[in-house]
């Protein structure tokens, strides 16, 4: 007996349209006793103000909720949804749910997809962005390796990580009650928090060695990063919610995952290099035939720091009118769902210490070519 | 004797920045009286609260005036002055200029890259979107033809039109005058200007017959198009100002231009037949030194009207917060620096009968392969 | 025995923080059964893409559910939940919950505050801006009228309305079906429903003739509209929801509501005619002491459609970043607020048929000086 | 013989529009060698990537140019513009040109209106928020005290300074070159130049003793700040630039200036009691008569800091999608102009250490009740 793990992907109509699972739960497509993670994009802008992935969450837990006969609180304590807001441009609002199933499948040898979750403690304001979030988070993907039976950290495609953000009122308030947020601007914090987490998995991972994953390298010491994070922030979230994908000779089943580093906005090479290892070369553009086999693509992306981009100037970092995550989503997604022939795929910005810097990562999930 | 264009793009640090044209000018780069033309990308929103294109017109008409001793009225009713506002996601801001000089180079047979302007008279709020601004746009353009010395409207790859748009006050007093402007929305009444310019754009190089080129085909007859018109609107001029690219045997030089319809946002084929046409054939990504002689790319892109993009939903024509053409510019612009390495393109939103529905066109100019 | 109505004001962290009321409930002083309606603030746009008002009405729902043993799909089709987006400015996000008592008190021959809700049946796309939503509307009003037991239209001082708004999808799919919407952009069916709700108040209260209650004077026949009426619309919501406030000596209790029109966005004679009707006259500013006795402050208010106020442009209507109706909700909420000492209003952008044109309205529901 | 100064008020259609003056100068009205000043609100969203503000300066600086012959270089250098960009909500475009003239008036002992000019030297990002910017605008404000011939502090009313803001790309190269800029985010340094700047005017008019004036107080010690102080930042300008305006008994003429502090973004008492002292007693709203008697208005605020007004959340500083400022303009210009029946206002957010901390301040010229 192993594990086999599922991606099923639904459109999102509007925040609280969960239509798309209820009905996979009506037909048994899914059991909803298998669901362990959700990664989504909703309709929001996805900075501090953003309560799309807050809905969502809402209405997927009390949707599961009503299947199962757990509580929905126990359901946002087991299952991490993880939704990051911002359908800019062509992007098409969806979300992804992973489930697990026992099979009796005779082990191939070959490795699979494999899934495992974890949850950190909750965070106050002041942990967010300082080292007790590094730690955490570390202990948490250790764990979710640990669940998922992934023994080698090469094995490790992607990890997803959803940490809290708070409002103005909250940060104050943490403040005035003897804490220490890293930052009183809120959206500023969402970045720190991404960071943090950031180097809490390159530190699990042994992408970076411990004594550079500490507070003081945030914003500062960027040649430390993870190739696999993506980290989101969000204020419907109290603790970081990790999610760690890879593959393992434990699991079975047709899926795989890819993922590849980005070096700047335009780096097609990165996502063809991930296209690749999952048995597509030389891509222009996915065929559509091609493209039925994608389950989920995760992109991670950041506007360059330092204005640039391959010697010319972008103006992302001087809009008072759209916000830098939200141009650069726009960009880097459209470019992606170029290539890969999909417009309903997760893109992040704030990519901190995720991937090189001005850069950020792709990761896929496709079914292997017969 | 014959004509040589030369395209001469300089970057925009903001939208008063003269400065690359005024070193081009002092260094003898540039002969400011050669000057026939300029198209480019500046950094306000592109809607009808965009200053930045009117910002930039002056100052350029302020440098040429200084340099030539003509008025800076004169030197706008000479030149037409293209601007597009909104450089978003990866786009730079920047503009060329089109500067044609009478050569002693024995005729070679071989096409080359050949300009020529034209003018409407001045538009009210009431012509824009009527069967006048259609009329008088198919003129100027075969008088743009004609300056250029083009004499099959197959060898025109690339029309641009910049006409007026109207704040809420100028409609309002136009209607009061007895006017009949199309719309008092000043933003929808920019897309009906676009649409009736597309529409003489095609009527003029016989794209279509004269009975489907009339007023009432705008907005309801999607097969009448043009597939080298891009159109543009802007509060900073008050009449259709014509730009005509093609190629001719009268002109010479190293430059030529190609253009492509784009079915879709994510037609990348479009964007590679276009490289194709100018020696760039099957090309992922241009390489740098490729890229160097490319020295102008135009697109024209927008939201496609049933919210679909192969099969998803997108989401740009519900959102408030940001306009739908921000969007697609941010998507399509970024796909197509992602194919041709350059950033510093021109995208414009809003494609009505400018290419198929729901897709656009692009325009290359480049230096011929050696 | 008689009837008592309250209104009791929660304020909101988020558009999923129904704190207030869980606590109210818990503690005896809000029984869930006796709520009849509740009409908030969100932190979402209020445009078409504005899903707080959808994410308050689930988490509201839920939770009266939780208390009452209905369904939350009862409870929807028992309580309207009338929530408007957009707390531009120092607007304080919150919502009002309106509950009715039986009581054994002896009538006093004073008439109080009274309210009743009815809802119309649900709304296609086709029927937004039709006569069958003006009609619909007038026959629900009437109906509200009697379960409140006010006998006069001239004791109406408020009817709030929430209808449909529908997305593009929605729209094209009705009109692919055989509807035909009054206009397939989406924040255009919004105001057109407006209208059509206003002026089934209107027609429902005498306000105007029937004859002039017709399809064909929306956004024409300015002079036709109800000084009373508050409509909104938003995508959560499928029929118009109807809430009509008014005095009734069938009624007891200390609350009494004045209403007044607002005949442009600077006219605070409005304003202090309503609160001057509740016994606070001449007010520069109401004092702590004065606010504490407002329970809610409704006020609706639009950007005139002339570019003009008082002789000098406003750039509302040319705003391609910021929607005309979040700028005038911060401004005309501001100048309410400055008034009345109380950010935590109910202020709805969008007046069509509202009031005056170019102005709005204005109702407050206080008790009574002792 | 003695000086006068007068202001005049003109309406701006756009940020290139500058009719108003023009024809004043055609018309005799104003004599162009007797501009030293002018203050106006434009078109622009007021923060970094705000042009219009540039656009305007330049065309008003060649306009004069070309009646007085002298340079636009020249006229720059003599003559602050200070633009504010951010018409929000009511507000209306327009420019106040303040002019200078020598008078044969027998001297009447009254004080009257009196302005005075200075400029900084050119600061770099490095010096923006920093020691250096605090004691140069002190400086500056001395000398302009001087030139108005102002002999005490208490006769300063109001002291307008439009200091620089810089690019990113500015920033990052200053640092390059070794500079210390305060801050890499071209937002927030914008915030701490405006902080430098009032602490700089506190300290010249003895507001706060010179120990308190020092760059350790900007956002820390928040009961540092001038009363009288309102300090703007743009792209457009190099140098601090500083109008002084107060009452002076060597100045004749019909004008004064009157100021008070605004406790927060309600406070119309603040309001008021500037309008008090010049004469217009107990005002609910100013008739058209009087408001007829304002030159010009100038307000200063910000959004609390808290995120509470009055003991109620507001939003502003959790919004990912219109900034802070421009919901604080909309908001508190509104309610000024509700007040002083005048939409065209100068209104500027941001009012760090200018003012009350959460509040900021009002300054009104206004002819003088016969």
């Amino acid at each position: 007996m192993n594990l086999q793990t599922d991606v099923h992907r639904f459109p999102l109509a509007d925040p609280g349209d969960v239509q798309g699972l209820r009905q996979a739960i009506a037909t048994g497509l899914v059991d909803p006793r298998e669901i362990v993670a959700v990664i989504g994009k909703t309709h929001g802008n996805g900075l501090v103000n953003d309560y799309t992935r807050g809905f969502l969450t809402q209405s997927l837990a009390f949707l599961i909720s009503g299947a199962t006969g757990e509580t929905p609180d126990a359901i946002r304590q087991r299952i991490p949804f993880v939704f990051s807001g911002g359908v800019e441009g062509v992007l098409s609002p969806h979300y992804s749910v992973f489930t697990v199933t026992e099979t009796q499948t005779a082990e191939s040898g070959e490795k699979a997809l494999a899934v495992g979750v974890a949850f950190t403690p909750e965070l106050a304001p002041g942990d967010v962005g300082r080292q007790r979030q590094i730690e955490l988070t570390a202990e948490a993907v250790i764990r979710a390796m640990q669940s998922a039976n992934i023994q080698s950290s090469s094995d490790v495609h992607f990890v997803q990580i959803k940490g809290p953000a708070f409002t103005l009122a909250e940060i104050l308030a943490d403040a005035d009650a003897g804490g220490r947020p890293a930052s009183d601007n809120p959206g500023k914090l969402m970045g720190l928090g991404r960071a943090a987490s950031a180097l809490g998995v390159a530190k699990a991972l042994g992408e970076i060695p411990a004594s550079r994953a500490v507070e003081s390298a945030i914003g500062r010491d960027f040649e430390a990063f993870s190739s696999v994070a993506s980290c989101s922030a969000g204020v419907e979230v109290r603790a970081n919610e990790v999610i760690v994908v890879g593959m393992s000779s434990q699991w079975s089943g047709p899926l795989a995952i890819e993922h590849a580093p980005m070096k700047d906005a335009l780096d097609t090479t990165g996502i063809r290099n991930a296209l690749s290892g999952l048995g597509f070369p030389d891509v222009l553009q996915l065929s559509s035939k091609q493209a039925s086999r994608l389950r989920a693509v995760f992109v991670k992306c950041e506007a360059s720091r330092d204005g640039v981009i391959r010697g010319k100037s972008h103006t992302m970092l001087n809009d008072g009118d759209i916000d830098q995550q939200r141009h650069i989503r726009a960009a880097v997604g459209a470019i992606a769902a170029s290539v890969v022939n999909d417009t309903a795929i997760f893109v992040s910005g704030g990519a901190e210490h995720q991937g090189p810097d001005g850069g950020g990562m792709i990761a896929i999930i496709a079914e292997r070519a017969a």
